[in-house]
């Protein structure tokens, strides 16, 4: 007997037709003492439909984040009671409950609440009964009972926050992709998909720009010890298992994957006098306006010269305001100019592996090289390098660091 | 001050246009001080297409009533959001609650619901807020949390229960009419619109067939001594106030209304011994089929015959089922034969003034006899006459009973 937690997202339930499929499938491969809860999205494109209503009746409906989660919360709740109609159709016992139902509790943050809580008395209590447990996704409801969105990648958040309440053997996310790659297979021609892959490393390719899984709730995995099993909607394929430590037999690889972040840009700081205390005053002003920066590097241009260019990163869409801020402060600094350049992409390796394996920064800097792609920053954490290099060489970049590292995958 | 419920139909907040209109009519006649509850159903035709949905998924989807009460109650949901945000853009604060969260408690009837008390905490609470509260109609939650709708009409009578347990001043009922005729203005000449109708008369008259109002709210607003207010939402007019007792000074009419009934049918089981027990036995055979049979008559052939034919009239939806019971027992009763015939209607005239007012009946039969329409069945309750005619005399024996009661009308 196993318990499990089921999450498929909106283009999973997109159709009645899709509906019934989900429903097919999970009744195919469910044993008989198998204890399910799913988790669902909105239908497709509902959740775009009722923004354009929202933008009918008001100019700036987000302003009313209350009432667009009153909204919102409408459109999951039409998908449970669709699923759970196909599931009794074909003789399964089921019940919908939404998220207030299932015991969600958040914050009062309105379209973009966190957990604070679960109460999954009912959930249990329909298990009990036999039923195939459908629960909305993305929603909960606040101290005052108010309903509350989850705000981006919540149902998976849901998904996983359940699966650790009700103490489930497993989560598994259904999605458009059948699991983690070792790089996106749409740019590395070798790119392999993962069997298994740590919380840790998972959160730093995620971070460093890998797309599948939002980070939150890869932590709440990690939080509750739930084994994440990110799977494919539309095949069988076994898909990728994210969890504390290995556990099979695979060939061990240094690195787990090699990510790329196309939406980054680099701003520098010219002509900076290098005395104590301007670092400081150029990030704490960044940190004031709510910009994260990323890779930082500061170069003195000579040795006899006191004068320093300061350059780092940002996220793109925050490249404008960093500009603005810095230029606010540049007499103060006494910086010459504000360059930003947009034209640049990251690349990166994580893996656990590299800990107590050197010379892995070596090999992916000689890769670069012996492509003539220039690195423009490094940075490191524990279980991660990344370079800055040009947007134009990511395609390349990604395919021979992949190469390097995983040299038998095609 | 007052303290008013307002409920609005699904055609008037059938687009976000309507939606607009209505917060706009609402600001625009709303006091400083009155304090508002709004009571709104699903946009127009949500609820048809959320069924189209649910019968995409499954078969018989209303098999499933609860997890149709999950989809259903999705459509309030939608307009109390959309509702409460245009009241904001206009600058109103107003706040949203689902039937749950404005205390509506009804049994566990899936589509069918109803009202078992109403905890409106939550209600007061928004109110003293500064609030306008914009509840869902149709829904409440069972004594499990389970949504559940409330069947037909269920809209007014949720907005008439809520005004029953706030205290309200008045329950004004929007509409695409604009109030409550003496007679269908769509077939009467003369019809004129009542400025005040009591309870007990509305009950008669939607009993008798006119549409308006369904029963279950009339009978909240006796039960709690709410005003019911039914006005168009489509024009200023002052429309029709549903009370227990006249209060103006209007000139009293004997009778407040001509309703009239064309989906009732007759049945005429022939040649049934006149002996003890024989009605009995075809009346409770009818009613173990849950069919209600109004109009009832039984005629001996002839003073020296022991034959008699018992005729009576059902909802015509029940005509062919009613045959078949009859005709299983016909041989115990001995009848010849069952005859049913949808051709016919009812007419009837209602009013409390009949009580005191001798002669009314014979005004009645008299208007219909100068126009040749033959009479079948004559029945009366306390404050009504009902005679059954046949169907293709309706719109003429309407018109010469309006003119014989209101001369003046036209």
């Amino acid at each position: 007997m196993a318990l499990i937690v089921k999450k498929f997202g909106g283009s999973s339930v997109a159709t009645p037709e899709k509906i019934k499929n989900v429903a097919k499938r999970i009744l195919s491969e469910k044993a008989p003492d198998d204890r399910i809860v799913m988790v669902v999205s909105a239908m497709g494109d509902t959740t775009d439909d009722l923004i354009a209503l929202a933008e009918q009746v008001a100019d700036t409906p987000y302003q009313y984040a209350r009432e667009m989660d009153m909204l919102m919360t409408t459109g999951e709740q039409v998908s449970i009671a669709l699923l759970t109609m196909a599931f009794r159709s074909m003789g399964q016992p089921a019940i919908s409950l939404t998220g207030a139902m299932a015991g969600m509790k958040t914050d009062s943050a309105h379209t973009k609440g966190r957990i604070i809580g679960i109460v999954p008395a009912r959930v249990h209590q329909e298990l009990d009964k036999g039923n195939i447990v459908v629960i909305a996704g993305f929603q909960g409801t606040d101290p005052a009972g108010n309903p509350v969105t989850l705000g981006r990648g919540g149902s998976d958040t849901s998904a996983v926050a359940i699966a650790g309440a009700i103490g489930a053997d497993t989560c598994e996310i259904y999605t458009d992709v059948d699991g983690i790659y070792s790089a996106d297979p749409r740019i590395a021609r070798g790119a392999r998909r993962m069997r298994e892959i740590t919380y840790n490393e998972m959160l730093e390719m995620a971070r460093l720009g890998a797309g599948v899984m939002q980070p939150r709730s890869v932590e709440m995995g990690q939080l509750y010890k739930i084994p994440i099993h990110v799977r494919s909607t539309f095949t069988t394929e076994p898909g990728t298992i994210i969890r504390e430590e290995y556990t099979v037999e695979e060939k061990s690889f240094i690195i787990r994957g090699v990510t790329h972040d196309e939406h980054v840009s680099k701003v520098a700081v010219l002509g900076v006098a290098n005395v104590p205390g301007v670092a400081h005053e150029i990030f704490s002003a960044l940190a004031d306006a709510n910009i994260d920066v990323d890779m930082i590097v500061q170069s003195l241009r000579s040795a006899e010269s006191n004068i320093t260019d300061m350059i780092f990163t940002v996220a793109s869409i925050d490249a404008p305001e960093a500009k603005q801020v810095v230029e606010r402060i540049a007499d103060k600094i006494n910086a010459s100019s504000v360059l930003i350049d947009n034209d640049v992409a990251k690349v990166s390796i994580v893996g656990a592996g590299m800990l107590g394996s050197p010379g892995i920064a070596a090999r992916m800097f000689g890769a670069l090289s012996r492509t003539k792609i220039n690195i423009e920053i490094i940075s490191t954490s524990e279980i991660s390098i990344s370079c800055l290099i040009k947007g134009g060489s990511v395609k390349e970049a990604v395919n021979v660091i992949h190469d390097e590292f995983f040299p038998d995958a095609h």
